[in-house]
C-alpha cells in the first residue's frame, strides 16, 4: 500500500479525532464482499501496556537489543512503551494522520512510510520488529509476506526478533466468513486473506489486503525467509502472538 | 418504504441476531453521502422502560385510551410496555425479522406493514400512536409526513395523541452534517431529511428517507393536518418528544 492521501485517510481521521476527544468508540471495517464489522475499540489503540491483550503483554518482554521498528504504529502504544523501556524506536505507518497522532502522543521518530518502503532502511538497523494489533495482517498475502520477511532479514541484526500478532481465521462459525474463505481457497489464496477498508464519518479508506493466519500458516510463511517461529503465545480465542527469530 | 426482502433485511438480521445472543452491540448507519456512523446500542431496542431516554419515559405516561399503534416497533420495547399497562397494541414494522423478533419477545399483535399502508386500518381504530426511537423520522419528508398525519387523523378517535421522538438536526457542529443540510436546503428539502441505510454483517438494507426535525419544524409540519403539538418534552442534547393532540 502507498501512503494514504488526506481525503482517504479514514483510519487517520478516526485516530486524530479520537485523540481530540471526539469520534466513535469503535472502528468500522468493510470487507470487499460487503460484510461490515465493528472492530475493536478505538481506545485500544491508545492503551497502556497494562491493558494490552495478554499475549502481547507477555511478548513485548521479549523485545531485545536497542533498536526497534514498530510496523503499523497506530496511535503509538507500542512505540511509547518501548521508548519508556529505553529502546530507540522507529515507528512507521502509511497514514499521515496516524503518524501525526503518534507524534502528538510523544513518539519521537514516527514516519509516514508504507511497509513496502522499508527497503529504505540500512542493513542491520534493528534488533526487534513489532507488529501488534493484528499487524501480521500488513504482510497482505503469502508472497508479499515472504518478500518483506527477506527484507526484514537484511535490515536486522543477528539475534533479532519479530513479535507479531494475528487472528486465526479458521476459528469462526460465521457463514459469511466461511464462504469468503472458501472463495479465497478456490482462488489459491490463503483462507484469511481479506480485502478491507476503514470507514469513518465521511472518510472511506483505500482497499487493502490484510492477512489473517493460523499458527501453522504463520510457520509455513516464515520458513525459508531467514526467520523461524520460535514459539507462539496464545490466549483464549483466535488471537495469538508469534515470536519469530532471525536464523 | 415497502416491506423489506429477506436479502436486504439488515435491520431485522441485526435484531434477530442480537435477540439470539450474537451480533454487534451497536448499529451501523450509512448515509448516501458515504457518511457512516455507529448509532446507539442494539440493547436500547430491547430496553425496559426504566432504561429509556428520560423524555420517552415521561411521554409514555401520556398514552391514553385503550388502543395503541406502535409505528416502527423494533424489538417491541414500547409495545411490551403498553401491553403490560393493559393497552391493546398493534405494532407495525416493515422488516419481517424485526416483527419476528417482537413476536418472540411477547408482542401479541405485531405485523409486517410499511407505514404507508396504515390506510388499511379502519377509521377510529386508535387512541394513541407511539413513534419512539427517532421514529418521527419514518415520516420521511415534509409532504409525506403531512399525508400520513391526515391518515392518522382518520384512523384515530377523538382525543387521540401521537407521542413521537425526534433529534434536532441543527444541534450539530460536524462539518459533514452541516454540508449535507445545506445541500438539502438548496434542494428545497428540510435540512434534516437524510437518506440512509443499515449495514449489518453482509446485509445491506434498502435506502430510505429519514426525517430529523427541530421542535419548530415539527410544529410547522403538524399544523393543519388535524393535529397540533401540545408540548415538547426535552432533554439535554438534541433529543425531544413531541406530544401531538388530535384537534
Amino acid at each position: 500500500m502507498k501512503s494514504i492521501s488526506q481525503r482517504h485517510d479514514a483510519y487517520g481521521q478516526q485516530m486524530w479525532t479520537f485523540l481530540n476527544g471526539g469520534g466513535t468508540p469503535t472502528e468500522i471495517v468493510e470487507r470487499d464482499d460487503g460484510f461490515v464489522s465493528i472492530a475493536g475499540s478505538n481506545a485500544a489503540y491508545f492503551a497502556d501496556v497494562r491493558h494490552w491483550p495478554a499475549a502481547e503483554r507477555k511478548a513485548i518482554r521479549l523485545a531485545r537489543g536497542r533498536r526497534a521498528l514498530d510496523v503499523g504504529c497506530g496511535a503509538g502504544r507500542v512505540a511509547l512503551h518501548l521508548q519508556a523501556k529505553g529502546f530507540d524506536v522507529t515507528a512507521i505507518d502509511n497514514s499521515p494522520l496516524v503518524v501525526k497522532t503518534a507524534k502528538a502522543r510523544g513518539v519521537k521518530d514516527a514516519r509516514v512510510l508504507p511497509f513496502e518502503q522499508i527497503t529504505r532502511f540500512k542493513p542491520a538497523s534493528f534488533d526487534t520488529v513489532v507488529m501488534f494489533g493484528n499487524n501480521f495482517g500488513l504482510f497482505g498475502s503469502r508472497a508479499r509476506a515472504r518478500r518483506l520477511l527477506r527484507q526484514l532479514h537484511r535490515m536486522t541484526r543477528e539475534g533479532a526478533v519479530i513479535l507479531t500478532q494475528s487472528l486465526d481465521p479458521h476459528q469462526t462459525r460465521e457463514p459469511a466468513h466461511l464462504a469468503y474463505q472458501r472463495r479465497n481457497s478456490r482462488r489459491g489464496r490463503l483462507a484469511g486473506q481479506i480485502r478491507i477498508r476503514i470507514r469513518f464519518n465521511q472518510f472511506v479508506g483505500p482497499w487493502f489486503d490484510y492477512l489473517l493466519v493460523s499458527p501453522a500458516e504463520m510457520s509455513a510463511i516464515v520458513d525459508g525467509t531467514g526467520w523461524e517461529v520460535d514459539r507462539f503465545l496464545t490466549e483464549d480465542g483466535p488471537r495469538f502472538v508469534g515470536v519469530i527469530r532471525r536464523v
